[in-house]
């Protein structure tokens, strides 16, 4: 089994290793020496026997390494501690996987290495040590890993620079940024990157960035990515709570992505894009190189106007690191979970991704259904996204001059974005000043857009007096898309107990309004 | 200009011809002679000369018949009234259409033929006198041109009967059923039947129904058609009136097709399905026998996976009349309103169809936006369909021997649809007895669906204590597809003039319940 495929297993890690695991020699504990933690560190990546720590107790994995299922990410911790990762990992938090744990145990960390007992702190490997310096506006939600959106401030232009871009990370941040003769897992050289493709027929072939750049057309879209998680506070608290980070209006962000087509490369590779057999390839899997995987449909990632690219640039400059240095996949039109970072393997198969973000994370079920006893198999993993619209800003402006009849004096300026998956077009976007009781269209922003569809947003303005504003409740807006798909008007009929895809009507308090009435400062949602 | 061409340009018909008509001679209406009413009837499609009466007027209007907008169609009305053509075409009743009409004036009826100064009733041509018998059983809105519901009863069966599918005629129905020497625009003959096709170069093709069925692999799909009006009276009951038809919940009906891909067929013409023009071509333009026009995106309709069919065989039989005999257009996913019946020419352009059908009856606006002022421009064609989901029966049955172990006894089972555009499958069903305070999953029924993507609706049930319907409130079901876009809650903030794509949650009373609190029976929307 090849390495990607070991990876793309690693949901089903428990199952198929706990029969075997069962007929292991049972280990006694307390017949093995002490070992110190030089010696430890001594058996890292470049040493032929491979130890970790869990906790005190010191394990020789050298065997296991090729069958984790994790692939060599596991590399990563060999010569130091491995719980932070298992924490990071909490699928290895049952009993099948501790009980292989401990098959590989040698022995215990000198007493005299130990502080208080545990492994001195500067001792412990931090998996996010490598990880980039980010713009002190982004909201944080997640230090480690970084989960962090895009203030309003900053969501208010069509393209969102690479700086204030909202960054949504499962796991730390691969190094790619320089070139070492001494590769380590942690470090790997720039050098040695290479994108690992496999076809359903076995076929395999690996490409640099640099054969990507050469030998593909460059291609430059304009796509949208958002999270599902994307204005999951709003779900949580105005119906009930959710499990996730309670992102705002920011887990959603607009750039330029250049690289090479996807159909381009697999067609290279060998690929028959217009004539696969479609019962033996329904899916492209996706691995990053931090173990992330998740996959798309077959017919998207090979779609001559599906514009599903292998990007290696953003913005007009290098991939931020944060954004999947040196290469991404980029899925426009899909949820952003899908346009894997660092992307290291791409394996075309039968069979969607295992990978808990394919699997489980990234689903919705109905308003009744609680964590508790899922039917995971029961929902489809989150692809193309629906409607959705926010309110960025209400600002007041001079509207002395302005070429409308109704405005002549001071008035408020409510803008925003609205989009919606599958390049599907906004056509119109309806505002209220009262809360949803009489409704208005949104001037739609020309913005230039490139790619086959509409992947990405469309910003939007309503300037309305100051009188009116006033005199009027909650401002409110909801979107239509080019089928006439229009959001929710509230948040408890879509709750799901994920808080996915919230798109309940974005409801905003006109801040002066709210003033009066002995309200703090900012706008809210209610 | 071609035929095809012509008739496309329908809706401008005023407007390209005022200018020219603005120099024609004025023609004093007092100095013609009497003519007699066979005299008339002697001048009609065979004739030489081509003579109409409108009113109690006679006109000449040989030479307006190759230039009129509508196409050939006008044959039907000529030697013998139009009025009744024009009360179907309301687009004549302008100023200038007249002033065109007076310049072919050429005398009076004479009084002699006249009843009560009109033209007796049996001399006035019926449009719609060949249109089919029709089961007694559907829902008639209006009898001229047909336009009937499926009823809650033929709504059960996941294939609808030929017979009780529901009829959405714009115009009367051509009537190919016969092969007759005489061939005349009223009864034109089966022989003489051609599909006519332009491509974009000029290129000409024709095809009869037997080239397809000969020349193409027949395709059979399953798939659901639904007018943009399903539903629209629910919206007008619980908002505010809308103008068009009141369906309730059976302007939708699914069927099997068989017929040959449009793709197929526009390659043998000579189109360059893989490699077109994009510029060049944007639209494809279907017309029907009766002068009714609309067009689709040339995306779709050379989609490999769009499976959009030129349809010979409906439920296993002939097409039927109602349904486009001999040759309709299949759009499967996109509004009913683009799967054109009686199918005689389809034209390649980079204009989308010019018919009201296209150009206006079938937008949505804004809930602000009424008929007048209306920017028709502002909102695109409806193509693909938002998500749409109803209640077709509310039954009393025996669950005593139920499997579920909540059901021990007398039970309510509701049944129903959902659907939605675009081939985009139903994932779940959300159905609650209490008015949508607490929410449960109906079953999907698994049906089979034939077809590259879901292009049929997904029938549910979902079966409830009694005592738990008598407890409840209203019944309501709320539906999600693929890509989770759901329903919108309310009628009114969806509400749009002409009441199109009505897709409010469809609530249902349960009659029992209704019936203690002194109402009527029958399920009804609230």
């Amino acid at each position: 089994m090849a390495a990607a495929a070991i990876a793309a297993s690693l949901l089903f890690y428990h199952n198929t290793h706990s029969a075997a695991n069962a007929e292991s020699p049972l280990i006694s504990t307390t017949s093995k020496p002490t070992i110190r933690l030089a010696d430890v560190k001594a058996h890292g990546e470049d040493s032929d026997e491979k130890w970790v720590i869990k906790g005190t107790k010191v394990y020789d994995i050298t065997d296991w390494v090729s069958a984790h299922p994790g692939g060599e990410v596991i590399l990563r911790a060999v010569g130091g501690t491995i719980d932070k990762y298992w924490d990071i990992f909490s699928i290895h938090k049952k009993q099948d996987v501790y009980d292989i744990l401990e098959s590989y145990y040698i022995g215990d960390l000198d007493p005299q290495d130990l502080v208080n007992g545990q492994v001195p702190s500067d001792d412990i490997d931090d998996p996010f040590q490598s990880d980039p310096k980010r713009d002190p506006r982004l909201l944080v939600h997640s230090d480690r890993p970084c989960n962090a959106e895009s203030p309003p401030e900053c969501l208010d232009t069509f393209i969102t620079p690479n700086d204030s871009f909202y960054v949504r990370n499962h796991l730390w941040v691969p190094d790619y940024t320089t070139n070492s003769p001494n590769s380590t897992a942690a470090k790997p050289s720039r050098d040695k990157y290479t994108l690992h493709i496999e076809l359903h027929d076995g076929t395999e072939v690996d490409y640099t960035v640099e054969d990507l750049k050469r030998n593909f057309e460059p291609v430059t879209i304009t796509a949208t990515l958002q999270c599902s998680g994307n204005r999951r506070k709003h779900m949580s608290d105005a119906a009930r709570p959710t499990t996730g980070l309670p992102w705002s209006i920011g887990a959603i962000s607009t750039s330029t992505f250049t690289g090479c087509r996807l159909r381009d490369v697999l067609a290279h590779a060998g690929f028959p894009v217009d004539d696969y057999p479609e019962d033996e390839v329904k899916h492209a899997q996706f691995m990053g190189a931090e173990a992330y995987g998740a996959s798309i449909p077959i017919e998207k990632a090979v779609a001559k106007r599906g514009d599903v690219l292998l990007v290696y640039e953003m913005g007009g400059k290098p991939l931020p690191r944060d954004h999947g240095y040196p290469l991404r996949a980029l899925v426009p039109g899909h949820v952003a979970a899908r346009s894997v970072k660092w992307l290291k393997s791409i394996v075309l198969s039968d069979e969607e991704s295992s990978s808990q973000w394919q699997q489980r994370d990234y689903k919705c079920f109905g308003p009744n259904v609680g964590k508790d006893g899922v039917d995971w198999e029961g929902a489809p993993a989150i692809q193309e996204m629906p409607v959705q619209s926010a309110i960025t800003a209400v600002k007041e402006v001079d509207a002395s001059n302005s070429k409308d009849a109704n405005l002549d004096g001071e008035a408020v300026q409510v803008e925003g974005y609205a989009f919606s998956g599958g390049g599907r077009k906004i056509i119109r976007v309806d505002v209220s000043a009262d809360d949803g009781r009489t409704w208005h269209q949104a001037e739609l922003l020309k913005n230039e857009t490139k790619g086959y569809k509409s992947w990405a947003w469309t910003r939007w303005k309503w300037t309305v007096p100051r009188t009116v504003a006033e005199a009027g409740e909650r401002f409110v807006v909801k979107a239509v898309d080019e089928v006439y798909n229009t959001q929710p008007e509230r948040y408890e009929p879509q709750w799901n107990f994920r808080g996915n895809l919230t798109s309940g009507w974005h409801r905003v308090e006109y801040p002066k309004r709210r003033k009066e009435k002995g309200g703090v400062g900012g706008a809210s949602q209610g």
